[in-house]
Protein backbone atom coordinates (compact mmCIF):
# COMPACT_ATOMS: atom_id res chain seq x y z
CA UNK A 1 0.00 0.00 0.00
CA UNK A 2 1.62 3.26 -1.11
CA UNK A 3 1.12 6.17 0.70
CA UNK A 4 0.20 9.51 -0.88
CA UNK A 5 2.55 12.34 -0.32
CA UNK A 6 0.86 15.31 1.21
CA UNK A 7 0.26 18.25 -1.23
CA UNK A 8 1.72 20.61 1.54
CA UNK A 9 4.64 18.81 3.27
CA UNK A 10 6.58 20.77 5.98
CA UNK A 11 9.73 22.22 5.59
CA UNK A 12 12.29 24.59 7.32
CA UNK A 13 13.32 28.20 6.47
CA UNK A 14 16.45 29.91 7.52
CA UNK A 15 16.18 33.88 7.25
CA UNK A 16 13.66 36.00 7.33
CA UNK A 17 14.71 39.06 5.51
CA UNK A 18 12.85 41.24 2.82
CA UNK A 19 13.15 37.83 0.47
CA UNK A 20 12.85 34.72 3.34
CA UNK A 21 9.58 36.34 4.77
CA UNK A 22 7.99 36.63 1.09
CA UNK A 23 9.10 33.15 0.80
CA UNK A 24 7.64 32.20 4.06
CA UNK A 25 4.08 34.09 2.95
CA UNK A 26 3.79 31.71 0.06
CA UNK A 27 4.18 28.40 1.93
CA UNK A 28 2.39 29.35 5.03
CA UNK A 29 -0.76 30.56 2.62
CA UNK A 30 -0.40 26.88 0.85
CA UNK A 31 -0.86 25.48 3.81
CA UNK A 32 2.68 24.01 4.39
CA UNK A 33 3.68 23.54 8.00
CA UNK A 34 6.69 26.02 8.73
CA UNK A 35 8.88 25.90 10.63
CA UNK A 36 10.65 29.62 10.47
CA UNK A 37 14.32 30.85 12.10
CA UNK A 38 16.06 34.32 11.89
CA UNK A 39 19.29 35.58 13.70
CA UNK A 40 17.65 38.69 14.89
CA UNK A 41 14.38 37.04 16.46
CA UNK A 42 11.83 39.77 16.51
CA UNK A 43 11.28 39.03 12.37
CA UNK A 44 9.92 36.15 12.84
CA UNK A 45 6.79 37.62 15.20
CA UNK A 46 4.80 38.14 12.05
CA UNK A 47 4.86 34.90 10.28
CA UNK A 48 4.14 33.49 14.00
CA UNK A 49 0.93 35.68 13.88
CA UNK A 50 0.51 33.55 10.87
CA UNK A 51 0.92 30.06 11.45
CA UNK A 52 4.55 29.46 11.45
CA UNK A 53 6.53 27.73 14.47
CA UNK A 54 9.56 30.01 15.63
CA UNK A 55 12.58 28.21 16.04
CA UNK A 56 15.12 29.37 18.88
CA UNK A 57 18.41 28.26 17.11
CA UNK A 58 19.26 27.35 13.55
CA UNK A 59 19.83 23.25 14.77
CA UNK A 60 16.36 22.84 16.03
CA UNK A 61 14.84 24.29 12.53
CA UNK A 62 17.40 21.98 11.05
CA UNK A 63 16.19 19.16 13.08
CA UNK A 64 12.54 19.97 12.43
CA UNK A 65 12.12 19.05 8.99
CA UNK A 66 13.80 17.17 6.16
CA UNK A 67 13.88 20.04 3.81
CA UNK A 68 15.47 22.77 4.44
CA UNK A 69 15.59 26.17 2.52
CA UNK A 70 18.06 28.99 3.55
CA UNK A 71 18.28 32.46 2.26
CA UNK A 72 20.31 34.57 3.70
CA UNK A 73 22.64 37.31 2.96
CA UNK A 74 25.68 35.83 1.34
CA UNK A 75 26.84 32.22 1.17
CA UNK A 76 29.23 33.33 4.63
CA UNK A 77 26.20 34.00 6.80
CA UNK A 78 24.85 30.53 5.26
CA UNK A 79 28.61 28.71 6.47
CA UNK A 80 28.04 31.01 9.86
CA UNK A 81 24.45 29.87 10.68
CA UNK A 82 25.28 26.30 9.70
CA UNK A 83 28.48 26.03 11.29
CA UNK A 84 28.25 22.67 13.22
CA UNK A 85 24.85 22.31 12.59
CA UNK A 86 23.54 17.92 12.10
CA UNK A 87 22.79 17.93 8.26
CA UNK A 88 22.89 13.96 7.76
CA UNK A 89 19.47 13.31 5.25
CA UNK A 90 18.52 16.38 4.98
CA UNK A 91 18.07 18.58 1.60
CA UNK A 92 19.24 21.89 1.88
CA UNK A 93 17.47 24.27 -1.05
CA UNK A 94 20.58 27.42 -0.96
CA UNK A 95 18.80 30.33 -1.91
CA UNK A 96 21.21 33.01 -0.91
CA UNK A 97 22.87 34.75 -3.74
CA UNK A 98 26.74 33.56 -4.38
CA UNK A 99 29.29 32.95 -6.57
CA UNK A 100 29.18 29.71 -8.90
CA UNK A 101 32.12 28.83 -6.89
CA UNK A 102 30.64 28.97 -3.55
CA UNK A 103 27.92 27.37 -4.62
CA UNK A 104 30.03 24.11 -5.89
CA UNK A 105 31.61 24.26 -2.73
CA UNK A 106 28.95 24.91 -0.38
CA UNK A 107 27.53 21.60 -2.85
CA UNK A 108 30.76 19.51 -1.61
CA UNK A 109 30.48 20.24 2.31
CA UNK A 110 27.15 19.54 2.25
CA UNK A 111 27.53 16.41 0.71
CA UNK A 112 30.14 15.51 3.21
CA UNK A 113 27.71 16.41 5.86
CA UNK A 114 24.98 13.79 4.20
CA UNK A 115 22.79 16.21 3.03
CA UNK A 116 21.99 16.34 -1.07
CA UNK A 117 22.29 19.70 -2.20
CA UNK A 118 20.57 22.22 -4.46
CA UNK A 119 21.85 25.57 -5.44
CA UNK A 120 19.12 28.16 -6.52
CA UNK A 121 19.08 31.78 -7.52
CA UNK A 122 16.08 33.83 -6.79
CA UNK A 123 15.12 36.28 -10.19
CA UNK A 124 12.28 38.21 -8.83
CA UNK A 125 12.30 40.90 -5.90
CA UNK A 126 9.85 40.00 -2.80
CA UNK A 127 6.61 41.76 -4.36
CA UNK A 128 7.50 39.22 -6.99
CA UNK A 129 7.00 36.37 -4.92
CA UNK A 130 4.02 34.25 -4.55
CA UNK A 131 2.82 36.12 -7.82
CA UNK A 132 2.83 34.14 -10.38
CA UNK A 133 1.69 36.64 -13.20
CA UNK A 134 4.76 38.53 -12.40
CA UNK A 135 7.25 36.38 -14.21
CA UNK A 136 9.37 35.99 -11.44
CA UNK A 137 11.38 32.26 -10.88
CA UNK A 138 14.12 30.58 -9.65
CA UNK A 139 17.45 29.56 -11.20
CA UNK A 140 18.18 25.94 -9.56
CA UNK A 141 21.13 23.44 -10.56
CA UNK A 142 22.37 20.43 -8.29
CA UNK A 143 21.02 17.44 -7.15
CA UNK A 144 18.16 16.72 -9.78
CA UNK A 145 16.98 13.96 -7.14
CA UNK A 146 15.93 16.80 -4.55
CA UNK A 147 14.29 19.18 -7.56
CA UNK A 148 12.41 16.34 -8.52
CA UNK A 149 11.78 15.19 -5.04
CA UNK A 150 10.59 19.08 -3.61
CA UNK A 151 8.95 20.06 -7.12
CA UNK A 152 5.68 21.00 -6.16
CA UNK A 153 7.01 22.79 -2.91
CA UNK A 154 9.95 24.62 -4.85
CA UNK A 155 7.18 26.17 -7.25
CA UNK A 156 5.03 27.63 -5.05
CA UNK A 157 6.66 30.88 -4.37
CA UNK A 158 7.59 31.35 -8.16
CA UNK A 159 8.62 29.61 -11.12
CA UNK A 160 11.40 27.04 -11.32
CA UNK A 161 13.75 26.07 -13.65
CA UNK A 162 16.52 23.82 -13.59
CA UNK A 163 19.95 24.85 -15.26
CA UNK A 164 21.75 21.22 -14.32
CA UNK A 165 23.74 19.05 -12.34
CA UNK A 166 26.89 21.39 -12.16
CA UNK A 167 25.69 22.84 -8.57
CA UNK A 168 27.47 26.45 -9.83
CA UNK A 169 25.05 27.00 -12.75
CA UNK A 170 22.77 28.46 -11.26
CA UNK A 171 24.09 30.78 -9.42
CA UNK A 172 26.13 31.75 -12.75
CA UNK A 173 22.95 31.93 -14.50
CA UNK A 174 21.65 34.54 -11.61
CA UNK A 175 24.91 36.62 -11.23
CA UNK A 176 24.73 36.73 -15.31
CA UNK A 177 21.22 38.42 -15.46
CA UNK A 178 21.88 40.62 -12.23
CA UNK A 179 24.95 42.18 -13.84
CA UNK A 180 22.90 42.58 -16.99
CA UNK A 181 20.38 44.35 -14.61
CA UNK A 182 23.03 46.09 -13.10
CA UNK A 183 24.41 47.52 -16.06
CA UNK A 184 20.71 48.56 -17.25
CA UNK A 185 20.19 50.33 -13.75
CA UNK A 186 23.64 52.19 -13.86
CA UNK A 187 22.93 53.27 -17.34
CA UNK A 188 19.48 54.36 -16.06
CA UNK A 189 20.89 56.30 -13.13
CA UNK A 190 23.08 57.97 -15.46
CA UNK A 191 20.18 59.38 -17.43
CA UNK A 192 18.24 60.57 -14.53
CA UNK A 193 21.42 62.46 -13.35
CA UNK A 194 21.45 64.09 -16.73
CA UNK A 195 18.57 65.78 -16.66
CA UNK A 196 18.49 66.38 -13.03
CA UNK A 197 19.13 69.91 -13.36
CA UNK A 198 16.72 70.96 -16.16
CA UNK A 199 13.47 71.31 -16.50
CA UNK A 200 12.19 67.76 -17.06
CA UNK A 201 10.83 65.42 -14.98
CA UNK A 202 12.15 62.23 -13.75
CA UNK A 203 8.93 61.10 -14.36
CA UNK A 204 8.46 61.73 -18.22
CA UNK A 205 11.69 60.44 -18.51
CA UNK A 206 11.19 57.23 -17.25
CA UNK A 207 8.29 55.90 -19.37
CA UNK A 208 10.76 56.48 -22.39
CA UNK A 209 13.92 54.49 -20.69
CA UNK A 210 11.39 51.73 -20.20
CA UNK A 211 10.41 51.60 -23.62
CA UNK A 212 13.70 52.32 -25.16
CA UNK A 213 15.91 49.38 -23.31
CA UNK A 214 12.54 47.29 -24.09
CA UNK A 215 13.02 47.98 -27.50
CA UNK A 216 16.93 47.66 -27.39
CA UNK A 217 17.31 44.92 -25.51
CA UNK A 218 16.53 42.24 -28.49
CA UNK A 219 20.33 42.74 -29.31
CA UNK A 220 21.07 40.21 -26.84
CA UNK A 221 19.87 37.95 -29.38
CA UNK A 222 22.22 39.34 -32.08
CA UNK A 223 24.73 39.35 -30.13
CA UNK A 224 24.31 35.99 -29.41
CA UNK A 225 23.87 34.89 -33.14
CA UNK A 226 27.33 36.58 -33.45
CA UNK A 227 29.13 35.18 -30.62
CA UNK A 228 27.84 31.75 -31.12
CA UNK A 229 28.96 31.91 -35.34
CA UNK A 230 32.08 34.20 -35.17
CA UNK A 231 30.53 36.55 -37.98
CA UNK A 232 31.43 40.13 -36.60
CA UNK A 233 30.63 42.00 -39.47
CA UNK A 234 27.60 40.72 -41.32
CA UNK A 235 24.64 43.03 -41.34
CA UNK A 236 25.97 45.54 -39.06
CA UNK A 237 23.64 48.25 -38.75
CA UNK A 238 25.25 50.70 -36.34
CA UNK A 239 28.76 50.03 -36.76
CA UNK A 240 31.80 50.55 -34.57
CA UNK A 241 33.31 53.57 -35.82
CA UNK A 242 29.69 55.53 -35.33
CA UNK A 243 29.33 53.83 -31.67
CA UNK A 244 32.77 55.45 -30.81
CA UNK A 245 31.50 58.64 -32.20
CA UNK A 246 28.62 58.64 -30.19
CA UNK A 247 30.28 57.24 -27.05
CA UNK A 248 32.16 60.91 -27.55
CA UNK A 249 28.83 62.13 -27.57
CA UNK A 250 27.86 60.72 -24.42
CA UNK A 251 30.84 61.78 -22.27
CA UNK A 252 30.54 65.25 -23.66
CA UNK A 253 27.00 65.59 -22.95
CA UNK A 254 27.89 64.34 -19.07
CA UNK A 255 30.53 67.10 -18.75
CA UNK A 256 28.13 69.28 -20.21
CA UNK A 257 25.48 68.52 -17.56
CA UNK A 258 28.29 68.27 -14.28
CA UNK A 259 27.26 64.28 -14.30
CA UNK A 260 30.13 62.12 -13.57
CA UNK A 261 31.68 60.03 -16.56
CA UNK A 262 32.44 57.13 -14.90
CA UNK A 263 29.39 55.12 -15.06
CA UNK A 264 29.50 55.06 -18.86
CA UNK A 265 33.51 55.70 -19.41
CA UNK A 266 34.57 52.02 -19.42
CA UNK A 267 32.18 50.75 -21.82
CA UNK A 268 33.74 53.25 -24.26
CA UNK A 269 37.27 52.11 -23.62
CA UNK A 270 36.28 48.70 -24.77
CA UNK A 271 34.56 50.10 -28.12
CA UNK A 272 37.53 51.97 -28.55
CA UNK A 273 40.11 49.22 -28.25
CA UNK A 274 38.21 47.37 -30.11
CA UNK A 275 38.29 49.71 -32.88
CA UNK A 276 41.92 50.06 -32.79
CA UNK A 277 42.38 46.40 -32.96
CA UNK A 278 40.42 47.10 -36.58
CA UNK A 279 37.09 45.93 -35.73
CA UNK A 280 35.95 48.70 -37.75
CA UNK A 281 33.63 46.72 -40.02
CA UNK A 282 32.50 45.31 -36.54
CA UNK A 283 29.25 46.54 -34.46
CA UNK A 284 30.18 46.12 -30.32
CA UNK A 285 30.04 42.18 -30.22
CA UNK A 286 33.64 41.76 -29.71
CA UNK A 287 34.02 43.51 -26.74
CA UNK A 288 32.72 40.21 -25.08
CA UNK A 289 36.17 38.62 -25.33
CA UNK A 290 37.94 41.65 -25.03
CA UNK A 291 36.30 40.95 -21.43
CA UNK A 292 38.44 37.61 -21.34
CA UNK A 293 41.78 37.05 -19.84
CA UNK A 294 43.58 35.70 -21.76
CA UNK B 1 -7.52 80.74 -54.26
CA UNK B 2 -5.47 79.24 -51.80
CA UNK B 3 -2.71 76.42 -52.88
CA UNK B 4 -3.10 72.91 -51.53
CA UNK B 5 -0.07 71.94 -50.22
CA UNK B 6 1.51 68.56 -52.01
CA UNK B 7 1.42 65.75 -49.68
CA UNK B 8 4.71 64.68 -50.83
CA UNK B 9 6.79 67.77 -50.93
CA UNK B 10 10.43 67.98 -52.32
CA UNK B 11 13.13 67.55 -49.75
CA UNK B 12 17.01 67.42 -49.16
CA UNK B 13 19.19 65.10 -47.16
CA UNK B 14 22.67 65.42 -46.70
CA UNK B 15 24.85 62.44 -45.64
CA UNK B 16 24.28 58.36 -46.95
CA UNK B 17 25.27 56.45 -43.99
CA UNK B 18 23.47 53.34 -42.99
CA UNK B 19 20.57 55.51 -41.01
CA UNK B 20 20.38 58.32 -44.10
CA UNK B 21 20.24 55.99 -46.53
CA UNK B 22 17.46 54.62 -44.56
CA UNK B 23 15.86 57.80 -43.91
CA UNK B 24 15.95 58.21 -47.84
CA UNK B 25 14.03 55.24 -48.89
CA UNK B 26 11.56 55.85 -46.71
CA UNK B 27 11.03 59.27 -48.40
CA UNK B 28 11.52 58.13 -51.87
CA UNK B 29 8.97 54.90 -51.41
CA UNK B 30 6.46 57.71 -50.18
CA UNK B 31 6.59 59.66 -53.66
CA UNK B 32 8.75 62.97 -51.73
CA UNK B 33 11.48 64.31 -54.56
CA UNK B 34 14.47 64.06 -52.93
CA UNK B 35 18.15 65.30 -53.89
CA UNK B 36 21.05 63.83 -52.12
CA UNK B 37 24.49 64.20 -51.08
CA UNK B 38 27.39 61.97 -49.56
CA UNK B 39 30.81 63.00 -49.31
CA UNK B 40 31.75 59.86 -50.48
CA UNK B 41 29.53 59.65 -53.76
CA UNK B 42 29.36 56.17 -54.89
CA UNK B 43 27.15 56.05 -51.58
CA UNK B 44 24.25 57.71 -53.21
CA UNK B 45 24.44 55.03 -56.42
CA UNK B 46 21.80 52.98 -55.15
CA UNK B 47 19.14 55.56 -54.52
CA UNK B 48 19.98 57.50 -57.60
CA UNK B 49 18.47 53.83 -59.22
CA UNK B 50 15.43 54.38 -56.88
CA UNK B 51 14.56 58.10 -58.07
CA UNK B 52 17.26 60.54 -55.90
CA UNK B 53 18.19 63.73 -57.78
CA UNK B 54 22.49 63.32 -56.76
CA UNK B 55 24.09 66.79 -55.92
CA UNK B 56 27.55 67.34 -56.87
CA UNK B 57 28.10 69.24 -54.02
CA UNK B 58 26.51 69.82 -50.34
CA UNK B 59 25.94 73.02 -51.80
CA UNK B 60 23.82 72.53 -54.37
CA UNK B 61 21.89 70.14 -52.56
CA UNK B 62 21.00 72.51 -49.99
CA UNK B 63 20.08 75.01 -52.85
CA UNK B 64 18.00 72.42 -54.75
CA UNK B 65 15.08 72.87 -51.79
CA UNK B 66 13.45 74.33 -49.12
CA UNK B 67 13.53 72.02 -46.31
CA UNK B 68 17.37 69.79 -45.89
CA UNK B 69 17.59 67.08 -43.66
CA UNK B 70 21.13 66.31 -42.41
CA UNK B 71 22.27 63.22 -40.91
CA UNK B 72 26.36 63.06 -40.80
CA UNK B 73 28.18 61.41 -38.52
CA UNK B 74 28.78 64.14 -35.70
CA UNK B 75 28.05 68.00 -35.11
CA UNK B 76 31.61 68.72 -36.09
CA UNK B 77 31.03 67.16 -39.54
CA UNK B 78 27.55 68.67 -39.93
CA UNK B 79 29.81 72.21 -39.11
CA UNK B 80 32.48 70.90 -42.35
CA UNK B 81 29.70 69.88 -44.84
CA UNK B 82 27.88 73.35 -44.39
CA UNK B 83 30.69 75.20 -43.81
CA UNK B 84 29.84 78.49 -46.82
CA UNK B 85 26.73 76.78 -47.62
CA UNK B 86 24.02 79.76 -47.99
CA UNK B 87 21.23 78.78 -45.79
CA UNK B 88 19.35 81.79 -45.77
CA UNK B 89 15.35 81.11 -45.72
CA UNK B 90 16.39 77.44 -45.77
CA UNK B 91 14.31 75.06 -43.08
CA UNK B 92 17.55 72.63 -41.10
CA UNK B 93 16.38 69.82 -39.73
CA UNK B 94 19.57 67.89 -37.93
CA UNK B 95 19.49 64.53 -36.94
CA UNK B 96 23.03 64.24 -36.55
CA UNK B 97 23.46 62.81 -32.90
CA UNK B 98 25.45 65.38 -30.63
CA UNK B 99 25.15 67.19 -27.17
CA UNK B 100 22.67 69.40 -26.06
CA UNK B 101 25.16 72.12 -26.11
CA UNK B 102 25.99 71.66 -29.34
CA UNK B 103 22.78 71.60 -30.60
CA UNK B 104 22.32 74.84 -29.21
CA UNK B 105 25.43 76.47 -30.37
CA UNK B 106 24.12 75.08 -34.13
CA UNK B 107 20.74 76.56 -33.51
CA UNK B 108 22.35 79.63 -33.00
CA UNK B 109 25.24 79.42 -35.74
CA UNK B 110 22.10 78.23 -38.44
CA UNK B 111 19.74 81.44 -37.33
CA UNK B 112 22.76 83.72 -38.09
CA UNK B 113 22.68 82.38 -41.46
CA UNK B 114 19.02 82.99 -42.28
CA UNK B 115 17.67 79.59 -41.63
CA UNK B 116 14.92 78.17 -39.44
CA UNK B 117 16.67 75.24 -37.17
CA UNK B 118 15.29 71.77 -35.90
CA UNK B 119 17.37 69.74 -33.80
CA UNK B 120 16.47 65.93 -34.07
CA UNK B 121 17.46 62.48 -32.05
CA UNK B 122 16.85 59.18 -33.57
CA UNK B 123 15.46 56.68 -31.60
CA UNK B 124 15.66 53.98 -33.91
CA UNK B 125 18.68 51.70 -35.72
CA UNK B 126 17.84 51.68 -39.17
CA UNK B 127 16.07 48.56 -39.70
CA UNK B 128 13.12 50.40 -37.91
CA UNK B 129 13.21 53.52 -39.87
CA UNK B 130 9.94 53.02 -41.82
CA UNK B 131 8.54 50.32 -40.34
CA UNK B 132 6.10 52.22 -37.87
CA UNK B 133 5.30 48.78 -35.83
CA UNK B 134 8.94 48.70 -34.50
CA UNK B 135 8.38 51.92 -32.30
CA UNK B 136 11.19 53.55 -33.71
CA UNK B 137 10.78 57.35 -33.30
CA UNK B 138 12.89 60.67 -33.48
CA UNK B 139 12.77 63.52 -30.73
CA UNK B 140 12.31 66.64 -31.88
CA UNK B 141 13.52 70.33 -30.17
CA UNK B 142 13.85 73.98 -31.44
CA UNK B 143 11.74 75.49 -33.80
CA UNK B 144 8.02 74.96 -33.57
CA UNK B 145 6.45 76.43 -36.47
CA UNK B 146 9.50 74.36 -38.58
CA UNK B 147 8.51 71.15 -37.10
CA UNK B 148 4.36 71.99 -37.62
CA UNK B 149 5.32 72.95 -41.22
CA UNK B 150 6.93 69.85 -41.88
CA UNK B 151 5.27 67.47 -39.42
CA UNK B 152 3.99 64.96 -42.53
CA UNK B 153 7.18 64.14 -43.95
CA UNK B 154 8.97 64.47 -40.82
CA UNK B 155 6.92 61.47 -39.49
CA UNK B 156 7.69 59.81 -42.66
CA UNK B 157 10.40 57.55 -41.70
CA UNK B 158 9.45 57.02 -37.62
CA UNK B 159 7.26 58.36 -35.34
CA UNK B 160 7.99 62.13 -34.36
CA UNK B 161 7.91 63.72 -30.69
CA UNK B 162 8.51 67.35 -30.14
CA UNK B 163 9.98 68.29 -26.64
CA UNK B 164 10.16 71.77 -26.43
CA UNK B 165 11.62 75.13 -27.91
CA UNK B 166 14.65 74.52 -26.43
CA UNK B 167 16.63 73.15 -28.98
CA UNK B 168 19.07 71.40 -26.58
CA UNK B 169 16.05 68.89 -25.48
CA UNK B 170 16.07 66.53 -28.18
CA UNK B 171 19.81 65.82 -27.85
CA UNK B 172 19.76 65.92 -24.05
CA UNK B 173 16.91 63.57 -24.11
CA UNK B 174 18.58 61.17 -26.51
CA UNK B 175 21.82 60.97 -25.25
CA UNK B 176 20.10 60.00 -21.75
CA UNK B 177 18.17 56.72 -23.15
CA UNK B 178 21.42 55.88 -25.43
CA UNK B 179 23.21 56.17 -22.09
CA UNK B 180 20.72 54.33 -20.64
CA UNK B 181 20.97 51.76 -23.73
CA UNK B 182 24.81 51.43 -23.62
CA UNK B 183 24.81 50.83 -19.71
CA UNK B 184 22.31 48.18 -20.40
CA UNK B 185 24.81 46.96 -23.17
CA UNK B 186 27.78 47.01 -21.01
CA UNK B 187 26.09 44.66 -18.64
CA UNK B 188 24.66 42.52 -21.61
CA UNK B 189 28.62 42.06 -22.78
CA UNK B 190 30.00 41.26 -18.85
CA UNK B 191 26.85 38.53 -18.44
CA UNK B 192 28.10 36.91 -21.79
CA UNK B 193 31.64 37.12 -21.11
CA UNK B 194 30.81 35.37 -18.07
CA UNK B 195 29.23 31.69 -19.73
CA UNK B 196 31.79 32.11 -22.54
CA UNK B 197 33.94 29.40 -21.44
CA UNK B 198 31.57 27.60 -19.75
CA UNK B 199 29.05 25.16 -21.45
CA UNK B 200 26.37 27.01 -21.51
CA UNK B 201 25.74 28.67 -25.37
CA UNK B 202 25.12 32.16 -25.77
CA UNK B 203 21.98 31.88 -27.52
CA UNK B 204 20.54 29.84 -24.65
CA UNK B 205 21.57 33.11 -22.24
CA UNK B 206 19.75 35.48 -24.71
CA UNK B 207 16.42 35.16 -23.72
CA UNK B 208 16.75 35.27 -20.19
CA UNK B 209 18.70 38.24 -20.67
CA UNK B 210 15.91 39.87 -22.27
CA UNK B 211 13.15 38.47 -20.32
CA UNK B 212 14.79 39.81 -16.91
CA UNK B 213 16.21 43.41 -18.20
CA UNK B 214 12.62 43.49 -19.83
CA UNK B 215 10.96 42.78 -16.64
CA UNK B 216 13.39 45.10 -14.07
CA UNK B 217 13.22 47.72 -16.41
CA UNK B 218 10.08 49.18 -14.63
CA UNK B 219 12.33 49.93 -11.94
CA UNK B 220 13.19 53.55 -13.73
CA UNK B 221 9.51 54.42 -12.61
CA UNK B 222 10.33 53.75 -8.96
CA UNK B 223 13.60 55.64 -9.04
CA UNK B 224 11.40 58.67 -10.63
CA UNK B 225 9.18 58.81 -8.26
CA UNK B 226 11.84 58.89 -5.25
CA UNK B 227 13.74 61.34 -7.06
CA UNK B 228 10.42 63.72 -7.52
CA UNK B 229 9.22 63.02 -3.97
CA UNK B 230 12.83 62.94 -1.94
CA UNK B 231 11.82 59.95 0.09
CA UNK B 232 14.69 57.63 -0.08
CA UNK B 233 13.52 54.96 1.86
CA UNK B 234 9.77 53.87 1.85
CA UNK B 235 8.83 50.77 0.33
CA UNK B 236 12.37 49.49 -0.08
CA UNK B 237 11.90 46.02 -1.28
CA UNK B 238 15.94 45.34 -1.90
CA UNK B 239 17.98 47.60 0.67
CA UNK B 240 21.15 48.87 -0.15
CA UNK B 241 23.73 46.54 2.24
CA UNK B 242 22.03 43.62 0.50
CA UNK B 243 23.06 44.96 -2.69
CA UNK B 244 26.63 45.95 -1.88
CA UNK B 245 26.36 42.43 -0.58
CA UNK B 246 25.31 41.29 -4.13
CA UNK B 247 27.77 43.89 -5.77
CA UNK B 248 30.24 41.79 -4.32
CA UNK B 249 29.64 38.88 -5.32
CA UNK B 250 28.88 39.72 -8.71
CA UNK B 251 32.97 41.17 -8.98
CA UNK B 252 34.11 37.57 -7.34
CA UNK B 253 32.52 35.90 -9.89
CA UNK B 254 33.84 37.63 -12.43
CA UNK B 255 37.12 37.38 -10.56
CA UNK B 256 35.89 33.21 -11.02
CA UNK B 257 35.23 33.40 -14.18
CA UNK B 258 38.50 34.99 -15.38
CA UNK B 259 36.18 38.82 -16.93
CA UNK B 260 37.63 41.97 -16.17
CA UNK B 261 35.96 44.04 -13.22
CA UNK B 262 36.35 47.43 -15.66
CA UNK B 263 32.24 47.60 -16.09
CA UNK B 264 30.54 46.47 -13.39
CA UNK B 265 33.11 47.76 -10.31
CA UNK B 266 31.81 51.49 -11.33
CA UNK B 267 28.35 51.32 -10.39
CA UNK B 268 29.35 49.36 -7.21
CA UNK B 269 31.86 51.67 -5.79
CA UNK B 270 28.89 54.16 -6.45
CA UNK B 271 26.64 52.12 -3.78
CA UNK B 272 29.49 51.97 -1.73
CA UNK B 273 30.03 55.42 -1.14
CA UNK B 274 26.09 55.83 -0.52
CA UNK B 275 26.09 53.36 1.82
CA UNK B 276 29.06 54.56 3.40
CA UNK B 277 26.78 58.05 3.92
CA UNK B 278 24.44 56.02 5.87
CA UNK B 279 21.82 54.88 3.36
CA UNK B 280 21.43 51.77 5.04
CA UNK B 281 17.60 52.19 4.86
CA UNK B 282 17.44 53.38 0.99
CA UNK B 283 17.48 51.16 -2.39
CA UNK B 284 20.30 52.52 -5.14
CA UNK B 285 18.44 55.79 -5.85
CA UNK B 286 20.42 58.00 -4.16
CA UNK B 287 23.12 56.98 -6.73
CA UNK B 288 21.51 59.61 -8.87
CA UNK B 289 22.37 62.33 -7.24
CA UNK B 290 26.37 60.71 -6.31
CA UNK B 291 26.90 61.59 -9.75
CA UNK B 292 26.33 64.81 -9.89
CA UNK B 293 29.05 67.49 -9.83
CA UNK B 294 28.92 69.83 -6.26
N1 LIG C 1 15.47 41.52 -1.97
C1 LIG C 1 15.68 41.26 -3.23
O1 LIG C 1 15.34 42.06 -4.12
C2 LIG C 1 16.35 39.98 -3.64
C3 LIG C 1 16.15 39.51 -4.95
C4 LIG C 1 16.76 38.32 -5.36
C5 LIG C 1 17.57 37.64 -4.47
N2 LIG C 1 17.78 38.14 -3.21
C6 LIG C 1 18.69 37.39 -2.33
O2 LIG C 1 18.02 36.90 -1.19
C7 LIG C 1 18.93 36.86 -0.09
C8 LIG C 1 18.29 37.61 1.08
O3 LIG C 1 18.04 38.94 0.64
P1 LIG C 1 17.04 39.90 1.45
O4 LIG C 1 16.51 40.90 0.49
O5 LIG C 1 16.11 39.10 2.27
O6 LIG C 1 18.10 40.66 2.40
P2 LIG C 1 17.82 41.31 3.83
O7 LIG C 1 16.44 41.83 3.91
O8 LIG C 1 18.95 42.26 4.05
O9 LIG C 1 17.96 40.08 4.84
C9 LIG C 1 19.19 39.45 5.06
C10 LIG C 1 18.96 38.19 5.86
O10 LIG C 1 20.22 37.54 6.09
C11 LIG C 1 20.41 37.38 7.50
N3 LIG C 1 21.83 37.41 7.82
C12 LIG C 1 22.76 38.30 7.39
N4 LIG C 1 23.96 37.98 7.87
C13 LIG C 1 23.80 36.87 8.65
C14 LIG C 1 24.67 36.07 9.41
N5 LIG C 1 25.99 36.34 9.44
N6 LIG C 1 24.17 35.00 10.04
C15 LIG C 1 22.85 34.73 9.98
N7 LIG C 1 21.96 35.46 9.29
C16 LIG C 1 22.44 36.51 8.62
C17 LIG C 1 19.63 38.52 8.10
O11 LIG C 1 19.40 38.25 9.46
P3 LIG C 1 19.10 39.47 10.48
O12 LIG C 1 17.65 39.77 10.37
O13 LIG C 1 19.51 38.90 11.79
O14 LIG C 1 19.99 40.62 10.04
C18 LIG C 1 18.38 38.46 7.24
O15 LIG C 1 17.56 37.37 7.59
C19 LIG C 1 20.24 37.50 -0.55
O16 LIG C 1 21.16 36.50 -0.90
C20 LIG C 1 19.80 38.28 -1.77
O17 LIG C 1 20.86 38.44 -2.71
C21 LIG C 1 17.16 39.27 -2.77
N1 LIG D 1 23.02 53.49 -37.22
C1 LIG D 1 22.35 53.61 -36.08
O1 LIG D 1 22.07 52.63 -35.40
C2 LIG D 1 21.93 54.98 -35.60
C3 LIG D 1 20.85 55.06 -34.68
C4 LIG D 1 20.43 56.30 -34.21
C5 LIG D 1 21.11 57.44 -34.62
N2 LIG D 1 22.16 57.34 -35.49
C6 LIG D 1 22.89 58.58 -35.85
O2 LIG D 1 22.78 58.83 -37.23
C7 LIG D 1 23.96 59.50 -37.69
C8 LIG D 1 24.54 58.74 -38.87
O3 LIG D 1 24.82 57.42 -38.42
P1 LIG D 1 25.06 56.23 -39.46
O4 LIG D 1 24.70 54.97 -38.78
O5 LIG D 1 24.46 56.57 -40.76
O6 LIG D 1 26.67 56.31 -39.57
P2 LIG D 1 27.58 55.84 -40.79
O7 LIG D 1 26.95 54.70 -41.50
O8 LIG D 1 28.94 55.65 -40.23
O9 LIG D 1 27.58 57.11 -41.76
C9 LIG D 1 28.22 58.30 -41.38
C10 LIG D 1 27.84 59.38 -42.38
O10 LIG D 1 28.48 60.60 -41.99
C11 LIG D 1 29.26 61.07 -43.10
N3 LIG D 1 30.42 61.81 -42.62
C12 LIG D 1 31.27 61.47 -41.62
N4 LIG D 1 32.19 62.43 -41.44
C13 LIG D 1 31.91 63.40 -42.35
C14 LIG D 1 32.50 64.66 -42.64
N5 LIG D 1 33.55 65.11 -41.95
N6 LIG D 1 31.96 65.41 -43.63
C15 LIG D 1 30.89 64.96 -44.34
N7 LIG D 1 30.29 63.78 -44.09
C16 LIG D 1 30.80 63.01 -43.10
C17 LIG D 1 29.64 59.81 -43.83
O11 LIG D 1 30.07 60.11 -45.13
P3 LIG D 1 31.05 59.10 -45.91
O12 LIG D 1 30.14 58.10 -46.55
O13 LIG D 1 31.73 60.01 -46.88
O14 LIG D 1 31.98 58.52 -44.90
C18 LIG D 1 28.29 59.07 -43.79
O15 LIG D 1 27.39 59.63 -44.69
C19 LIG D 1 24.92 59.57 -36.50
O16 LIG D 1 24.85 60.83 -35.88
C20 LIG D 1 24.38 58.48 -35.60
O17 LIG D 1 24.68 58.73 -34.23
C21 LIG D 1 22.57 56.14 -36.00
Amino acid sequence: MSETPSPTPPLTLLGLGAMGTALARTWLAAGHPLTVWNRTPHRAAPLAAEGAVVAETARDAVAANGLVVVCLLDDASVGETLEGVDLAGRDLVDLTTGTPGEARARAVWARARGARFLDGGIMAVPPMIGVPESGGYVLYSGSRALFDAHAPTLARPAGTRYVGEDPGFAALHDVALLSAMNGMFAGMAHAFALIRREEIAPAELAPLLVEWVTAMAGSAYTTAERLDSGDLTSGVVSNLAMQVTGGGTLLRTADEQGVDRALMAPYLDLMRRLLAQGGREEDTTGVVDLLLSR
